[in-house]
């Protein structure tokens, strides 16, 4: 489960299988900084992750953004002077897919990357 | 009033002056599509832009972002696919400063002059 990051995503229809935080253990385990909040009636992977301004912060955000475009799948993004908050969750399932826990994961990635 | 988004801003300090809901309207009547929403007990102006899909929704983000920087104000801007939320107010006096009214309107300034 380490490398959730290079695991692929998959397409997702409505009968996809649900992640519930039930069975979300082995990847919360490597998603340490995240946490799954239910908003909206909806379990949803959040993160909040701190830089040192506003013009970096706007660059993690292109950063995950891109990521978000190559792979057709969105997330919420929230920036803020020396903050982006990450919001993850598959709309079709109105729910977490294994797709939102590898995006995550490679946020943690690029944020890994970073100068930060 | 009309040509608020031309006006400038100014340095702002904790002794200058807050605009309060009672005395937005002036301001109100040409951000048609702005509401003040109070948050965590702080008057905020809050706007959702829509947009056919992420790409372009990011592309007004940047755009605001580097507004942002012109001036050394920030607002919060929620990014996620086909929309943009934006949120002004001044931290440094916990709530609405003319500044943010202005930002407001070159905000509308910008999405006017997008392809949307």
């Amino acid at each position: 489960m380490n490398d959730l990051s290079n695991q692929e995503c998959v397409v997702c229809r409505a009968d996809s299988p649900r992640i519930f935080v039930a069975d979300s253990q082995e990847y919360m385990d490597v998603l340490k900084d995240w946490s799954i909040n239910q908003l909206d009636r909806i379990d949803k992977l959040y993160r909040r992750y701190t830089f040192t301004n506003f013009s970096v912060a706007l660059e993690f955000t292109n950063k995950v953004g891109d990521l978000a475009e190559v792979e057709d799948h969105h997330p919420v993004l929230v920036t803020e002077w020396g903050a982006v908050e990450v919001y993850w969750w598959t709309h079709v399932i109105h729910g977490l897919h294994r797709n939102d826990f590898v995006m995550a994961a490679r946020c943690d990635k690029i944020f890994s990357q970073s100068d930060e």
